[in-house]
This record gives C-alpha cells, sequence and structure tokens, in this order.
C-alpha cells in the first residue's frame, strides 16, 4: 500500500478484434530507446493479442476518470464482453486500438521482450508513437483511487491484497 | 511526465561494503509470491553489488524525506563517497544494507533474474522481508518531488528528459 501507482489502461488486438485492461505497473525501464514494461496476468485476455499483434498501447488515465470505464476495464473479462464496442477508438501506427476516452496521453509500443515472471507476462515494448492530449490534467494514480475514490485492486493484480491471508 | 512513480532508495552490497541509489522504477510484478523489479542503469555502482550479493533492498522514503538523503543518493556516485558511511544502516536476512533513514518501509529481495533492458538492467527480486514503519505516512512521489519540491531526474535515470533535445 506503500508504494506509488499509476493507472492506466493497457490495449492490444487489431481492427477486428481487441480488448484492454487496467494496469498499476506500466513504467518506463530505458529512456534511450523509450521503453516501457507493463505486467499483465497470464490468464488476461489481452495477453493473448499483445502476444499475436506483438504490440500494446497504453493510455494515461485522467484522475477524474469514469467509475464506469474502470469498473468495466478492471473488473470485467473481455471474454465475456467486447469493451472496445462504445468506446472512442484510434488505431495505431501497429494497428493496435488506442482508447482515447478519460485519457490526458497515451502510447504505442512495438513489443521488444516478454519476460515470464510467474502468474504474469512482463511485456517491455519501444515506443514508436505517443500523445499528449491535455497537458494540465492530473493522471489518476492508485493512491487517489484508493483513498479518495475507495476503489480497491482486483483479483488479477500483481498488487492484489487477499484480505483473508492478513 | 504524465506518468505516476515513487521515489525509493535501493541499496545492495554487504556489511563490509556497500551502496545505494535513488530509483524510481520500483514496482511490484506479482503478488504469490512478491516480486519487485528495478530498473538501474549498467553505470550503476549498485548493480555490482546487486549482482555480487544476488540480493537488494528497497525503502520506501517518506514524502519529507531530507534533501540532502536525495543529493547524495541520486546525484553522487557512491565510487567517489562512501554513501553509507553516516546513515542509519540495518543489515537484512541476505545481508544487505538497509538504508532506515527518511524511510516509512522497506523490503528486501533475493534477485530471482536479471534482464537486460538496454542501457539498464532490469533486477527482479522475491521478497524475503518487509516491514512497515510508519503507517500513517505518505510515500515520496515523483510528482509531489518535481511539483513541489522542483526537483528533477539525473542523466542515468530511465525517465531523465534531455531538454537540449526536445
Amino acid at each position: 500500500f506503500k508504494l506509488s501507482y499509476g493507472l492506466y489502461l493497457v490495449s492490444s488486438g487489431n481492427k477486428e478484434q481487441g480488448n484492454g485492461f487496467i494496469s498499476n505497473t506500466v513504467f518506463q525501464v530505458t529512456a534511450d530507446p523509450p521503453q516501457f514494461a507493463s505486467c499483465c496476468n497470464k490468464a488476461n485476455y489481452t495477453a493473448d493479442f499483445i502476444q499475436k499483434s506483438q504490440s500494446f498501447a497504453v493510455s494515461v488515465l485522467h484522475q477524474d476518470c469514469s467509475p464506469e470505464l474502470i469498473s468495466l476495464f478492471g473488473y470485467k473479462s473481455g471474454k465475456e464482453v467486447d469493451k472496445l464496442q462504445n468506446m472512442k477508438v484510434q488505431y495505431g501506427e501497429t494497428g493496435v486500438p488506442i482508447v482515447l476516452n478519460d485519457s490526458i496521453a497515451y502510447f504505442e509500443c512495438r513489443l521488444v521482450r516478454t519476460v515470464d515472471v510467474g502468474t504474469h507476462w512482463m511485456f517491455i515494448g519501444e515506443v514508436v508513437a505517443a500523445k499528449l492530449m491535455d497537458e494540465t490534467a492530473e493522471a489518476l494514480t492508485y493512491l487517489h483511487y484508493r483513498e479518495v475514490r475507495k476503489g480497491f485492486s482486483p483479483k488479477n493484480a500483481p498488487t492484489f491484497i487477499d484480505k483473508s491471508k492478513l
């Protein structure tokens, strides 16, 4: 609980089919070239799309991001619902869907490495495109989400806390 | 600038010799077992200690962490100065030095994997010990450091921005 995380929407796929999920483990690994990593539960539907398309996009969520978007991307599976159906989606250079709703910036990565970290895959990608859409807005952080908005981590998240084990 | 980072002190070594640096790329990769990753510039002195001792510690810095500590661990090299000399240091189960100054929590990791991500090593470790020392205090974030305290990333950081290239 004392670590500082942002909350991001990681998406992948193509024009025909795609999916996305809320991640709190997106972080920059190098500056030159700009590379980012994101951890994704192996059972996560988006993981399949990232592996197939060898690319992914990250939308940096607005601090005032709608609870419906968090609920849809964070707590539902793309195996049961087409999460991108009613979203404002743009297709990137690599062909992946980029969700623009409630986002202040996005970047698109070409997958350069996949690391098996046990329950999760860590996807490392090199930035091929990036856009800052709202310079003044603050990004949503896990701290803000938890303390101000009383949210919690879903079971598939790397930071999930099983309260029954405490 | 729109990504949310915490600022941490990553340390390694043993009782005879050790070093530490300020990292803004510490993040949890899995919950079960708890594993954390941290990126470290290959030229960084602490990287040698992590590889030699196969373990590292992470101190979660207090929001009101002294500028002297950030200056010492963030902007000086352990090749030139013994950073741990005047610090309150505890030695962990793996033997690594853990810096307690200005820290609200720490955890100690056994190295399980090293990923070459170009300019940096990504060290992935499994938690062997952890302690929360101050439950009420807030952790230092890069946003707070930058906006409230007017700090900036040093050249070796993954998030360094070369303003001459903008």
